[in-house]
């Protein structure tokens, strides 16, 4: 499940550039961390990624080295909570072998430890075979108020494993810290989101407690205007809510793997290594005097943090958050700022990954915006053109192959070439070292739709 | 006096781009503001500007519309404090007029009322003529330890003017509040830096207190050379310090006017105007639950601030200062680990302007820089030529008239043009409007000094 926006942890996630697509922890991204650990005990075809429009190509871009197939990135057409999507792919994994085992999980969680993982999931498997609806419980360290709670039953008999299982009563959504004390003090489960069931056994549930949805997968192939239009006026609703809270077969398996939502900057804050003043700083911030802070600078811009306490100092390169720790949630109410009053900041970064290569926006003013492009050694853009505008590249190191109208041209370094409004053009780096070219845009309109597509290789026209 | 660096206000002031040159209160430099007072009771041709080499430039920029004389900008050639550079100024002064009466001011402090001002210095242009060395003592409104003290003696009789002077009994540096608050009870002053006095009679001073100082400025005219080696070798001694405290004959004149010297970013923040929470914002920055705070975000990039109390929060183009009012001054020793660590952010802007316009650095890499340049209407770079790099441009507003190897080209919006490694070449904007130009250079030098001028406007060849 990679459906969510991002906005929790802005300005480093945006609208459309959400959590998982972070490396927030170690070397790899959250959705690559989340890909590795299932591709351990889940063959690469069969692992379904279900996720939007807008990141379903930053998606692949990020996972195609690892493995995963691009027909297997389900787009949902609309974002209605879980058990909407969750149907889809079950359905999809369902046509294909009516007695698919699945595996549920969430693209933006942090786990530590694979190993520990995998052996709850295998005995997870095995429950599953007899008919239950499997999820994973948490043991709670202490009275959050930002995770879910699974009220347990008692013990369930009569299953294929050893371990412990038991019923559920109920799905608690965030409580307060009083009655998260006394669910812990009953038992209850941090509710992980992760679950365990037979494909058939899963579809019964939706088919039983919520038919709208089933009725809506069930045209997914058949007839797809219909499965839009079915799909936009579906309610939305978890699968915790609408199937496992009135299932009787539902059974929660207490987690030992150490896991984490990471749902806000102080939970990020909390899970990485601090040095002896309790900060996590990184190379590019500079402090004195200051405990218990979060501090980030980026590559191009220093941060210097002088006498803080408890504070999330995050540079971006067209935004910086300076929040306490207990505050950043009230992040929304800003972002609803920026929605309010055109800004861009909420929406996207200045920096946009692509199949290729990436840009980032340098410079933008009336009638022009320069970006530098940077392409992949062996990556190809789409051949193009722009009805409202003019293109000029420089070549700032690498070299370039650009087809313009029809002849090639191959660019060095400082070479430099014109792409007149209209003409069909492509760019292309054959080589085996990454080409950096500047591009100056001229025109009445700017904006990324103004393309038409006549041949792209990873299938976007 | 204009010869400071600028590290206290960092970022918004750099080691290159001191307070003075900032447009901190309203919308005129502290300079321009200075400049305006004076230029009130002197004629633009007495006005003269003491600086070092990498401020004599801006300084210019900030003034050539205010009406100053370019010769009257004299360049300290090494940082010795005040005396030797008040000195020398009086030295060139004394020359041209032996009568001459001198009123030496900061470059940098704020003043609310020219008024006031001027009918202060009208009085202590009274009282100088009586051969006294008149400096003005601020009546303190709280035991400031950022300031340094005058201690009066017994008030001076004999003198031109009604207003009540006094000798002075010490100048007393930075205090601790206890000792600030036992030295206001004795009624001293705030010591302003402000003076007035016959060209005569501080020369007088300097060649019975400094005699080494007063050797050095004699040879200005006569052994330029001479003066430089002796100028390097004097000790650095402030004016108060070096004459005033020796001399039997100075008066303190208290100053009625509102003066401050904004030595740090609390002193900035308690006279900027606040909203109701006592914050300082502008339109930049988006803020929830924040008070006390001074918070400026910039034209490219936002600043967020969620739940701060008492913190200065300042972004620029290329560092973000995240400081608790109370520790601000520490910016020291971070600025010390930047010039450590090879940064540039101590130093210098990435927009640096000139005479014609500014420049701004948007992107680095091996080999090659991105610029953007902008050209004032009716303004011209110099004719120069690079020995070690190429450059590119494209123009992306107004229009453009280049020279190169003697040929002139006239381009338009979205046209470019390639100069080679040692072409001479020239850009002008012979326009009502600005151009503006994105340039890429190419090569393995590419720092500013990589430059021969053959021609310049504004002489600097």
């Amino acid at each position: 499940m990679a459906g969510g926006s991002g906005t929790r942890l802005w300005p480093l996630s945006r609208e459309l550039y959400p959590k998982q697509l972070l490396k927030l922890i170690g070397d790899k991204t959250l959705i690559q961390q989340t890909f590795l650990r299932l591709s351990k005990i889940i063959s690469l075809k069969n692992i379904y990624i279900i996720t939007n429009e807008n990141s379903a190509e930053n998606i692949y871009f990020q996972l195609k080295d690892l493995g995963a197939i691009k027909e297997n990135i389900i787009k949902e057409p609309f974002q209605k909570n879980t058990a909407p999507a969750i149907a889809l792919v079950t359905e999809i994994i369902f046509r294909k072998d009516g007695k698919a085992e699945i595996l549920v999980s969430s693209s933006d969680h942090f786990i530590k430890s694979d190993l520990e993982f995998i052996k709850m999931a295998k005995t997870a498997f095995k429950i599953a075979e007899g008919d239950f609806l499997v999820t994973f419980g948490i043991i709670p360290n202490y009275p959050s108020q930002e995770y879910g709670y699974i009220k347990r039953k008692s013990k369930i008999k009569n299953q294929k494993s050893k371990i412990n299982v038991y019923g559920v009563e109920k799905f608690i959504e965030k409580p307060d810290v009083k009655q998260a004390e006394k669910l812990i003090k009953q038992g209850a489960y941090w509710n992980s989101g992760i679950f365990v069931w037979r494909a058939k056994t899963i579809l019964d549930g939706i088919k039983i407690f919520l038919p709208e949805v089933y009725k809506t997968v069930e045209t997914y192939f058949q007839n797809p205007n219909e499965f839009l239009k079915l799909f936009r006026s579906l309610e939305s609703i978890s699968i915790d809510k609408g199937v496992l809270e009135k299932s009787d077969n539902v059974a929660v398996l207490p987690a030992k793997f150490d896991w984490q939502d990471i749902g806000s900057w102080k939970a990020l804050y909390e899970i990485l290594p601090k040095d002896s003043n309790q900060n996590v700083l990184n190379e590019h911030a500079i402090s004195e005097d200051c405990s218990n802070c979060l501090i980030q600078g980026t590559k191009k811009r220093i941060v210097v943090a002088l006498g803080l306490e408890g504070l999330i100092v995050v540079d971006t390169e067209d935004a910086v958050l300076v929040a306490h720790k207990n505050h950043s949630h009230k992040i929304k109410n800003s972002l609803e700022k920026m929605r309010q009053n055109n800004f861009n900041q909420h929406l996207q970064h200045p920096t946009a990954y692509r199949p290729w290569g990436y840009y980032t926006v340098l410079e933008e003013g009336e009638n022009f915006k320069v970006k530098k492009i940077v392409v992949e050694p062996g990556q190809k853009l789409s051949l193009q053109s722009h009805k409202k505008r003019a293109e000029h590249w420089i070549v700032l190191k690498g070299n370039a192959k650009v087809e313009l109208n029809g002849k090639i041209f191959n660019l060095k370094h400082h070479q430099s070439i014109d792409i007149p409004i209209g003409a069909e053009h492509c760019l292309e780096n054959i080589t085996r070292k990454l080409l950096e070219i500047i591009e100056v845009q001229s025109g009445d309109y700017l904006k990324e739709d103004d393309i038409v597509r006549f041949n792209d290789k990873y299938g976007r026209n």
